[in-house]
């Protein structure tokens, strides 16, 4: 592997080097967040940061949810007090559903997606056909200046308009595609349907949806060599997939610039490396610091090195959506509430609210992971609290430890649909 | 008015001064042309630059025609050997139409709209809501470079999601709106409907389509003070109005960086001041140099100076299509064969088609305009050119100098439609 096989040479970082190095500027950003941007100076107000130091002071400082950030938006718009960045200071301004509202500062790269472009074997003058949208969402700027600052010129293709942007593919002769996966299938596709030669095109990064296994495998079969990241319009790149000689490796491997973190949904809580939860962001970005964004995403640390070489962390990628949020008997039920139930139990180590239907009623269960010799009364106990955070009845039943099944639920709804 | 009333100096400077700078960029250019894009190296190839020292030259330099570019694209993918910068150094590559592909290399405002922002009143810092499309055509992308080389932070509307957008404005209050006019109308009542607040918009740069004195009224009274600028994907900003004391003043203002001629239909021959013709720019673009490209638009010289200040050539705006070919009997007539008929006939200084309908059969009058001592057996001798260009026959009618429309019609269809 020669040196262009990396982005750059953090990717090959000895662990404990970079673990260092993003804990120094972890203070940093703190202290920067707070002094610049209203939100955290409340927040953060308390917080001391030459204590900042490791991981367990990061998983004290406060989460933001992205869950709330319609909310925290609409009370400080436009941003809910988290940008430092005056808007008439800023290159553009994005919206995605909800309304949420996303900055641009006027910084190359500025979603930190090209390490992902280069993984995926973009290089310097790869014309990159980008079929993701560029009107109001993010989604078309981010990859778009990932090319631009690796050096490579974008057709901005967008959504829809298939027949001609397989024309332009014919025509141009792209080597590259970004967008969401089943895309690049209906552009290939309709190439063939139009007698036009989308061959060009040997390489692909995307995102925004599921790459089955199946599809990745028949677009290798057709010339095009797909990989995918993980990134949101808040925080930009977060992960993403890489290559040993030609072939994908498992997992998707940590972007240098964030540090992230697995929490039992519901709370800031991280979990034991390999367990499933939600993926909680802390960025490095000065126009818009994200300190403990709980992303609603779920994931899980995959263990062991990438074969690719690259020394960071790797996660196992999307595994659904950790607002697990429902409705019992005409009343919310949220993560949280789950988790403030078995907070005073140091016993429980983790716990799952079942609901089922039974006739007309729903019916709720509380399975607590708990040593067999637990306290007496600790059933009880539970009962009465799961309650009181509930203000709904429930049935706690004690299971031994590690017999929850490992995909981050705190709240599994078994109810039939409909 | 204050120095910042102009985007810079060159807008008020002495027409004399502007025109010789001009004229001393223009051999540069050629050079520039013909040494690096390979369809100038042979259209150019017998051009002495020493000579290239006024209009009269410019007019000796052979045409570019948009309405040959499909195929000259066809014929040397993807510019038709117009582009001097390889595609790999550019910065995006744009589809319109056609398909007609366009460059645009990695300079600040490329396609120079900058100072049509500003002479509609777009300071630095103003948010612009910008609505035209991002996909495939460079339109978004020629307001969005304008905007962010005035330091203007964009929203990136794009077209349609007309909730979505009315919702962006209420949240983000941009104070400027970039797009289509009949666009920006649309939104304000659906903020109307919708109960939002599109009020933060008063200011606006309109192109793309007709802007009637009713709209702009209407718009004006509801607090937008609107704006038009003539532009296109190939050569970026043409003309740009302007405003004296808030009032918009007539025509169009030519861009400091373009020559622009007004040519009759069909020739490279320039017209008398005043007279409608078809827009011929030339451009000092050096990844994209178009030299007497015809546009296909149709304009006239508006005699006089603005009354804003600015001291270039003012245009009318945009007065119709020149290309005006039609089928006559089965033939197709070009307005380059009217031209040819006429050409070896001095006494001939204009000259007008006029196809009407008789019964079943197409008649063709052939107006021209000569002084009324013209020579003997002059209509035979033009009857005998008209059918040898058109291999079609026509009636000759000689009117006196000054008596034909100044439309720039040199083909006039008066056949009833269906």
């Amino acid at each position: 592997m020669t040196d262009q096989h990396y982005f750059d040479a953090a990717e090959t970082r000895n662990p404990a080097a970079r673990e260092a190095d993003l804990m120094a500027r972890l203070a940093a950003q703190v202290g920067h967040a707070r002094m610049h941007a209203p939100w955290y100076r409340d927040s953060l107000a308390a917080i001391e940061l030459a204590a900042l130091t490791d991981r367990a002071a990061l998983a004290g400082l406060p989460l933001v949810r992205k869950s709330a950030l319609i909310e925290q938006q609409r009370a400080a718009p436009p941003f809910g007090g988290l940008v430092t960045t005056p808007t008439a200071d800023l290159a553009r301004v994005f919206m995605s559903p909800g309304p949420i509202y996303e900055p641009q500062a006027r910084r190359d790269d500025f979603w930190r997606m090209a390490r992902a472009l280069h993984a995926a074997g973009f290089r310097r003058g790869d014309l990159v056909h980008n079929t993701f949208s560029y009107h109001l969402t993010p989604a078309g700027a981010m990859f778009e200046s990932a090319a631009h600052a690796l050096g490579c010129p974008v057709v901005a293709g967008g959504t829809g308009n298939t027949e001609q942007q397989v024309q332009a593919i014919h025509d141009l002769r792209p080597v590259g595609y970004a967008g969401v996966p089943d895309f690049l299938k209906i552009l290939l596709d309709k190439a063939i349907e139009l007698d036009r030669d989308a061959g060009s095109i040997r390489k692909a990064l995307v995102s925004g949806a599921a790459l089955p296994g199946s599809l990745r495998a028949e677009l290798a079969g057709r010339g095009v060599a797909v990989l995918q990241c993980y990134a949101t319009a808040d925080l930009g790149l977060i992960a993403y997939e890489s290559a040993a000689d030609g072939v994908p490796c498992d997992g998707m491997v940590v972007d240098e610039a964030v540090l992230v973190e697995i929490v039992r949904p519901g709370t800031g809580e991280p979990v034991p490396d390999g367990e499933v939860g939600e993926v909680v962001v802390t960025n490095f970005n000065p126009d818009y610091p994200l300190i403990r964004f709980a992303t609603g995403d779920l994931s899980a640390v995959l263990p062991g090195a990438s074969p690719c070489g690259r020394t960071n962390m790797r996660l196992r990628g999307w595994l659904g959506r950790a607002d697990q949020t429902t409705k019992i008997r005409g009343m919310f039920v949220h993560p949280e509430q789950i988790a403030a139930a078995i907070a005073p139990f140091a016993a429980v180590a983790r716990a799952r609210l079942v609901v089922s239907r039974s006739g007309e009623n729903d019916v709720m269960v509380l399975r607590c992971e708990t040593a067999p010799d637990g306290e007496d009364g600790l059933s009880a106990a539970l009962g009465q609290a799961l309650t009181e955070a509930t203000k709904l009845r429930g049935v706690i039943e004690i299971v031994s430890p590690g017999s929850l099944p490992n995909d981050g639920k705190v709240i599994d709804d078994t109810r039939p649909v409909g």
